[in-house]
């Protein structure tokens, strides 16, 4: 079960990284957190990520966390970790370690210098050779963070030239378009397949991706369970009940994935759902106002009833 | 009633510029699409924004554009011309041009040269001398398509030293903290009140900025009519009447705000309305797949039904 | 003469526009700049660029000012217009009025928002569309400005695309590497040769840019004289001569080329030697310190001394 | 002497990383640069910057080569470490770990995400929080690679809030006016007095900014004694010889500050003067092809022959 391949599917879950109200890393909330997402169906984990803080850890609490996670997990579900890195020798030096320690595979995003086609591809070839051949690896592509801007033909470059790209955590806002022509070559035998995951805050535009060919989710949102039958229901063939499950989430995870202020509304829910003990964001962090807890509070009430309503 | 004041409220459309098929300004789509918001409730129209393809008109085009508008409006509400403009002189002659042929006022959002609070300050001490003392005038604050982050302490330096700046266009992704700070500011009266209208597309966060103390939107989207009952339902204090009305819309609404393809849905949506003959965008500019097609047919006929049940 | 094509050499100089002290256009001065330029030696003259305040231009004052222009040359030297615009429309119009008014071709840089290879050749496909088939074109390459990253190979494909694309504008800070890769490809005769001027400010790089196969450079600086001088030094093989003049010069250039008041010390140059009548930057604009007219008093005087040593 | 304060003047050079033909750490090249730069009369060392290829080290290998260069300094000049970093929790490790290793203070750059003048503040209230009230820091002021413009009132309200930023790494491009203006303010007594080093690439504005009340340069060059005599010169009250040397270098200063190749220039010429073993640049990093060394032999022996003539 934990690895990592072309056929991946279902969701992978970005985890946050729970602490304590005083700041230290809460390695108790982190074993409840594994549980309540393998509980809701999870197919995978995704650790430090941008809204796991990664960057906000140090080296000593980055190998903690993803040695706690990976302990908690035991081998239930593939674990990827995010490895981007300004560069290659701190790349390979995490990936190595966080291999070593169990993890199924690492993430990799685009640093903001690379803006050329030649460029980009220049830049995953390196990433495969400082991976190396026996990690699998998940291209990331999110715009929006990064400001590199691939096309479809350079993704397609990108798989070809490495094998061991296994997935593409598709993130481009939100690309439908980008989603159909990567998995029609594949279809047209001009690449291996590679699982898709996407990745568009909170799962936004999920039904309409699973449509175009992507084989789940790999985003965070505090309701993980929605994104898990979302990709249910498309699979048994149920588009409507897809759509009625997507829409009752759909003011919340909106609200969710607000620019700023998403991961204190992410850590405040998953703290109401008694999955983390303490909200806290690490500085230079956002901190919830009463009126958006008040705003959260009527939202939850009100998805909490069309939920019933849905049955 | 066609004056643009302290007090405005409700809904200033964004409008489109209509196009025939083979790209030619289309006036008889104009004047329908006039129609069209006016009958659905619409207290103001704004032109030439970013969603009006202004940038790809000719000044002989824009001219016609507006004249045709404020003909077919004929005073019954205030029109806003953007004017945002890389320089002071032709900001200064547009504006002219447009209030000589009976705008309410112009619209300007900061170049993305401007980063420093006083370099922000500055510029707009700059617009209004350009504007001159007799027109009213509309800060847009949209970080997005300009880069510039204003903070509530900017906006408030800048409202303070611009008497004829009556509104703010609250664009800031979505900025509910923002929006609670420059209420709260002239609540206390440190300075004049100002009309203050959401932008954020299709008003995915209204009914949140409403309760924010927003006086309304000025954005766009294919149904108008959802912005304007949302707000009425505020006005009346039933909030769980608004959202209802904005849950029903929300799944086309998140569909229509999409980078990049948002505006071919939206004038997509408009002309199967029946409200322009055509859907054409000008180049650059994206196209809607067949698969596009399919998931707009999906998600209206959903909303349909949702309206329905609603009553 | 009046032509603009593939075999173009020399210096094409960026001009200033000419204020008076209040701020309005200053004709009597483009005059005498025009004459001051050709006494000079300059091949060309580029008009309506970013040294040339050109967005702060009203239309009207645009076309009277390139009118002015176009008259006092009189046919002596192809005169280049900028044209680069936020849409097609716009661009379209501008190349009709500056050509039917005499201009020699037009130049354009691609819009922040061209990002992947294929957005950037289609954005020329389109510009080559919009300029049609007469007008000869200048692409201009300044990702300093424009933020848009054009590989040697983009570049090619935009060359081949365009039969009407006979210069190339070479201003990548200051890629030498790019310059030789662009001259190999026609020397190899992988496509037809193009003029490549390089504008990288002030000629910062430009000895060294003549070795690697520029025909010359389209920049501006208040000494055209160096540039004309190097270009005549290189052309006769005199490779320390043309090193001696420009490091005589460098001094000043680099002082010239500073971010934000370079404009600002050319104007002020331009009106010392004689000119223009006023150094008037329209607003936003920098303005000259007492400090800084000193650095240029001390700067021109050491220049003045090296000039009369080299004889 | 090993301690960094307000009144630091000279020059502190930013060391690169020399590495060995096969990319690993070179350690004895480290000991013979070390060497090399007191010998040119360097006042303090700055390890573990851009130019110093910090992001391509592994941890180990930051502190093995922070280790080997303190060691080798053995407490005869400052050594500042570049501590910038995304998060403040790795801020902080590396803070503490250089401290211990004998550093005598770190420099902090703010992150591209701070835009206005209050998150800029904001961040560095915390940066100072962080590295903790025994640590003495430089505040990095530099636009062009971080996108972060401070004006003169936001880097005053750092300092005042401040008490350990005892200098200021002055690198907006040029920046004469805010030189200037920072100086005034400590001048009138409005803040303490910080040392202000400029670190414009290669001291391009070098004599300038002594003029201005620079202190003296921190930065990279091959040629450190230039900025030493620059300095020397200056402080001796001797404009004209301070240009005269400052001149003499400035073609091959201009060369080395090429973007992409700089640091490639910068290793080579370090090698050709027998300082390092090999001119190896990690990946991604330029190479320099045959006319790039063609062009840099053609300068240093130009350049030689000025300094003879100089005396």
């Amino acid at each position: 079960m934990n690895t990592l391949d072309r056929n991946a599917k279902g969701v992978y879950l970005i985890t946050v990284t729970p602490f304590t109200d005083s700041g230290a890393l809460d390695l108790a909330s982190t074993d409840r957190m594994v549980d309540f997402c393998l509980e809701k169906g999870v197919t995978g984990l995704t650790v430090l990520g941008i809204m796991g803080e990664a960057t906000k850890l140090t080296a000593e609490e980055s190998r903690t966390f993803v040695r706690q996670v990976l302990a908690r997990v035991n081998g239930r579900v593939p674990v990827v970790v995010g490895a981007s890195a300004p560069g290659f020798a701190p790349m390979g030096e995490l990936t190595r370690a966080v291999m070593d320690l169990g993890a199924a595979g690492v993430m990799v995003a685009p640093p903001p210098t690379v803006r050329t086609d030649d460029q980009i591809v220049a830049y995953f070839d390196m990433v495969s050779e400082t991976v190396g051949p026996q990690v699998p690896w998940v291209l990331q592509d999110h715009p929006v963070s990064t400001g590199v801007q691939m096309s479809p033909g350079v993704i397609l470059r990108i798989l070809k030239n490495a094998p061991t790209c296994v997935m593409l955590k598709h993130e481009d806002w939100p690309g439908l378009a980008k989603l159909s022509a990567i998995r029609a070559a594949s279809d047209k035998g001009e690449l291996q397949r590679v699982s898709i995951l996407t990745g568009n805050g909170g799962g936004l535009f999920l039904p309409e991706e699973l449509t175009r060919g992507a084989d789940g989710a790999m985003t965070g949102f505090a309701y993980p369970e929605m994104m898990v039958d979302v990709v249910a229901a498309h699979a048994r063939g149920e588009r409507d009940r897809a759509h009625d499950l997507f829409d009752a989430y759909l003011p919340l995870a909106r609200y969710e994935q607000q620019a700023g202020v998403g991961l204190a509304v992410r850590k405040h829910l998953f703290k109401e759902r008694g999955v983390i003990a303490s909200a806290m964001v690490r500085k230079p962090g956002p901190k919830l106002s009463a009126q958006d807890l008040d705003d959260i509070r009527f939202l939850v009430q009100r998805q909490d009833k069309r939920l019933r309503d849905l049955g």
